[in-house]
């Protein structure tokens, strides 16, 4: 059985065992088949239960042998020491997908995690298919299904938004929450320990089941990240995703030991991943459920160009406050636009965006008004602003009145309505016209700003390749640095220029290749002297012979002063530069995301204002033209101060070439390009100093 | 009358009369009634309508002159064309406080503003007191007062905060959405286009309002910031004030000459003023209204440090996210509050901060849990997470549970509950429990971070020296600029050091100069040439005598060849240092806020990163302390790569010594000095170039 007919099963199925159910009230097993009993499921149900001939109604089996036939899904909610048993026993009965609720495994422990391990492999020999443990359940709302196999106590409202949650009480929590704003779900899965089926195949699983329109995540961990990076760019072009990931302020406490590495927090890596891989990452819970909401009811804005209409001057300047916080627009109407909306409004209104329609407005101003803008082509959204009309007329009433507008406009509408609408009973009516409704126009604002966002996503995500899995997150414990000259051939082979460089013991050849080059830097060529500034085995500026001459000599005397390296030296001369505008490039591993690139302004300004950008393997080339504007100094690349102008779309090829090579030499753990400098005159930037560590 | 006897009569007043009192349904005359009578008023009312007996019950008086006393006060809503009428005859019966309902003021254009005009001047000729026009009213919901005197659809919810309002409409919104919250308010004000009375006024009354013990304010424009800061001067360590200021995007379209000018955008400047007020600012409505009730219901907390319970991993990761990128902390337990915990715990419950006692946590579970962690010494404030149990017990009776252990607690409590509780009805008995209820915890945090910032303001305020009003914000149009001498002695006068230097045109005084400060710069002694570098009128590093004559001549043969100036030139001599950290200081007048004082790192750093920060005139020492860790790359000032370690409390000293010249020389328009330097091997910073505009 394909994997595919497996997750089919596991969320559609046609019949479901319950090992655990009981019909003592307050147990998980009663919660349980309450839940679903009481969503109507379509499926049969069998109750295992040895205790019991019947529960709710329905008949009761002693144990999975008895079940008369062989159930598309089992969920069990026994004590962790019989899960095994009964996962055999089902084996037996030829049941291949199961959900196990039953806690008590990795999570508490190593002890727990044994268990889960035995459990895994007792899964693995039969072929069965497992979701948790410690798992909240799934439900599927999809009316020929109309299952509710979780225990919460809250019933699921149906919708098109699939919600895939690594917390099952988190689930519960986001189910209740999500009545308030009237945000119905296609189905709801708890993924628990995530110990066989993860989200990387829930995910493909939404992704084409055609109940849903809209995918959010709760994560607290990512696992499996390229493998999820490859599932989501088959889906993110078509289906929104909506990322809440937490533990944002804790650090990861790993050692890195790098330049690149130390920089390397996690939270800035895992925006680079969610970035890179078209999600749209939400900072708060109230984000993650209002746009889901928005995206599931709300045709896509073409553009950010918002008409903003409103009864209420001071919260139309809130509005226009959190909208252009959020990187959209409020262009001016066209003179056609504006002198419509002149013959209807009285004198006292705003006609410019926000259009201030004052606190006369009825209903009938509403919809006029908003016709009105609907209809410029220069607008792609509506944000109407609602403030409890001192006038005939309620949020209810220019919510109906509207109807007929929003639901044939190809334009979202967006409803800001600042009046307790819970406690006068109009918000159910008000939220059957489908639209998103805000108590606040910041939140209501940010939402917007997701849909635009993904309408930019939309436009220009191109899939990586990921079809090469090269950059192993295990770091080998045997490595060794790579000196200047080995870096340089390795860059060269992927057409980074480096600085013309020569390593020899010989005053000739360096003669020779002053002559060529000059003027020069000349340092001992030894990668494992770190301090070699410190020790004076650096001289700068070399023009001349003579100064040559000298260079080899005091460089050699502090070797054998300081490092009591007596013999004969070899020297690594360099090609110097004009000055330029200075940056970094690298790479690192982390053990999770594994190889990581990094590009920034050099100099102090990584330390001081940490002005660096990063990007997880593979990368494309929209990545790479992405990262030159992250930065935020950048206007240090356009020409600053007799700097000179630095070509982005030179410099982002040659971030790609870095991307490339180190995708293709997966032994190289670090690599530090600093600086990387654009200097004056040239059209080009040059590699002046490059440190490596591969693998042995 | 002294003001305050009529602010007093204005909001709590024994009788008021309504000019323009009406009976027909959706007049303002009728609306504005019905409120009055609504809410039970406990003063007399004077409708005023020639075309009525009675309205809603009262006798209704065809004039002014019929109304048989002088009423407290008068609240006008008939057109504005009758409104300076109807103060004549009001003065004729010796009123002496109105509310001016009526619109088409300054806000509809110059017509409206020589409307505003006139009726300003007649009100000044019989010393009544004013506020609007163009106002929604006001309301005191003190028991003894009862009075709604808006016309607003929404009955006050009476409470501890004093609303001050800019927008009337916004001021029915928040009405409308703290009924969600349970938010009460002592008065409310909406003050209209602020032509007499204006916010310092209100704010002066609300401050010695009894029934009020927090007081926000949403404003569109900060009027009159010098009388408005000295009113929250005396307000702040006592009571907290709050603001929601609008316009953050909109650029101020202010010409400005100066780098100091061009860099002051408004929103900053008016950052800095509210902080420098002890002001807690707010970023949204959401923000606003959630801090007013956290503040007017719950005990500031001691400090920053946040205990975190909840039925829930999930919820309590995120809140853990959300309270840390707030500033707050989350201590680890003493040993003995933890033995305790885990006495009561099940095993799979987590013990540390924070506690996540899951889901099977009952009401008990949550009282005894949270008595222990008020208990404990380390802990400020406790956060209480309820997720809908999956057990016997709901929100309501957890919230009831705990009543007692809030109520006689010293430390605040914060609910974050994470369920329908609108829905099915607890909402309410909630909310009687007085606790702030949030059902995200990122609001929550906010909310809470707001109190602890409060605290800080609490402990360290101090009051600005406002006595003199020095920096006028007109700038004179006939002005000079000062040269480096001039400056610098001025500056000296204040303490602050600068580079020795000498102004001549005789080489012996310069060789003398030299034999006493070299190494020197040298350049043209003129301040109206401004590219002195690009014209290589500036010779550096001058450390001999022959170095000296050169530098003469060949600046001079430059001043003949760029400028064709002949004749005896002036140099300017000064002191060179080693090279050490490079700060700019500067001041610039700012059409609202007067002279304002910028700090920031020198060089590049100003322009690719903003690093700048400001303060408005005048400055408390705790001003220019708060200054220096508000820059972004602080650590450069602390012995950053080989540069000199900063003493950041003489730089203070030296920042304040500036305010203080600028203050006590109001005459200077502009002054940049760039750069000021930290030399290496120095125990003080000095002033090596500097350029200042004077009105004449």
């Amino acid at each position: 059985m394909s994997y595919v007919d497996s997750l089919e099963k596991l969320f559609a199925p046609h019949s479901i065992a319950v090992i655990g159910a009981s019909r003592r009230e307050g147990t998980l097993g009663k919660m349980f088949l309450d839940a679903v009993v009481a969503m109507n499921y379509k499926g049969k149900i069998y109750p295992v239960n040895p205790k019991a001939d019947e529960i709710n109604g329905l008949p009761c089996f002693p144990d999975i042998e008895s079940i008369p036939e062989s159930p598309d899904l089992a969920v069990i909610l026994i004590a962790r020491e019989h899960v095994i048993s009964a996962v055999e026993q089902l084996a037996r009965k030829n049941v291949k997908q199961v959900i196990v609720v039953s806690a008590g495994f990795r999570e508490i422990g190593p002890e727990g995690a044994e268990l889960e391990d035995a459990l895994l492999a007792k899964l693995k020999v039969h072929g069965i298919r497992m979701i948790g443990p410690n798992s909240m359940g799934l439900f599927n709302t999809n009316p020929e299904i109309s299952l509710n196999a979780t225990f919460s106590p809250t019933e699921p409202v149906p919708g098109h938004v699939a919600f895939i949650s690594q917390s099952g009480a988190l689930g519960v929590a986001v189910l209740e929450l999500s009545k308030k704003i009237g945000l119905g779900f296609s189905v709801f899965v708890s993924t628990g320990n995530k110990t066989d089926i993860g989200d990387v195949e829930v995910l493909r699983y939404v992704a084409n089941d055609p109940n849903t329109s809209t995918i959010i995540f709760y994560q607290e961990a990512i696992d499996h990240p390229h493998e999820f990076r490859q599932a989501l760019s088959d889906v993110v072009a078509h289906k929104p995703v909506l990322v809440l990931k937490s533990g944002r302020t804790q650090s990861g406490g790993r050692a890195a030991s790098s330049h690149t590495g130390a920089l390397a927090a996690d939270d800035r890596l895992t925006d680079a991943f969610l970035k890179q891989s078209g999600v749209i990452r939400c900072a708060t819970l109230q984000e993650l459920l209002d746009s889901a909401h928005a995206f599931a009811t709300q045709p896509l804005p073409a553009g950010n160009k918002v008409a903003v209409v409103t009864n209420a001057g001071g919260p139309g300047i809130l509005a226009s406050d959190a909208l252009e916080s959020c990187g959209l627009k409020l262009p001016d109407f066209s003179a056609a636009t504006l002198k419509k909306l002149k013959d209807f409004l009285p004198l006292e209104a705003g006609l410019k965006n926000p259009v201030d329609m004052i606190a006369s407005a009825t209903h009938d101003t509403y919809r006029e008004v908003c016709t009105v803008l609907e209809a410029d082509d220069n607008i792609d959204a509506i944000f109407v602003i609602i403030v409890k009309p001192p006038v005939a007329t309620t949020p209810l009433l220019i919510s109906r009145e509207m109807e007929p507008l929003i639901s044939k406009s190809p334009k979202p509408f967006f409803f800001v309505i600042m009046a307790d609408i819970e406690h006068d009973g109009s918000s159910e009516g008000i939220r059957e016209i489908g639209v998103p409704v805000f108590a606040f126009p910041h939140t209501a604002a940010r939402t917007l700003g997701n849909m635009v966002n993904y309408t930019k996503i939309r436009q220009k995500y191109t899939k990586p390749d990921l079809s090469v899995t090269t950059t192993l997150t295990a770091v080998p414990e045997t490595r060794h640095q790579l000196n200047f000259e080995e870096c340089a051939t390795l860059l060269t082979r992927y057409n980074i220029p480096v600085t013309p460089n020569l390593i020899t013991a010989k005053i000739e050849d360096a003669k020779s290749f002053l002559d060529q080059h000059g003027p020069l830097a000349v340092k001992i060529a030894d990668e494992n002297i770190i301090h070699k500034s410190d020790l004076e085995l650096i001289q700068l500026n070399i023009s001349d012979a003579q100064q040559l001459e000298n260079a080899f000599s005091r460089i050699s005397q502090n070797v054998e002063k300081h490092l009591a390296q007596k013999g004969t030296h070899r020297f690594l001369l360099q090609k110097m530069y004009p000055p330029g505008v200075e940056m970094i490039l690298g790479t690192s591993k982390d053990p999770l995301f594994g190889s990581v690139i990094m590009f920034g302004i050099g100099g102090i300004f990584v330390e001081l204002y940490q002005d660096i950008v990063f990007k997880i393997l593979p990368i494309t080339r929209q990545d790479t033209q992405d990262m030159i504007p992250e930065i935020k100094a950048g206007k240090l690349l356009d020409g600053f101060r007799g700097l000179p102008k630095v070509d982005r779309s030179l410099l982002s090829d040659l971030i790609y070439s870095f991307g490339k090579m180190i995708q293709e030499n997966p032994q190289i753990i670090e690599m530090d390009i600093n600086p990387l400098i654009w200097p004056k005159g040239s059209d080009h930037p040059v590699v002046v100093d490059c440190r490596a560590t591969v693998s042995d």
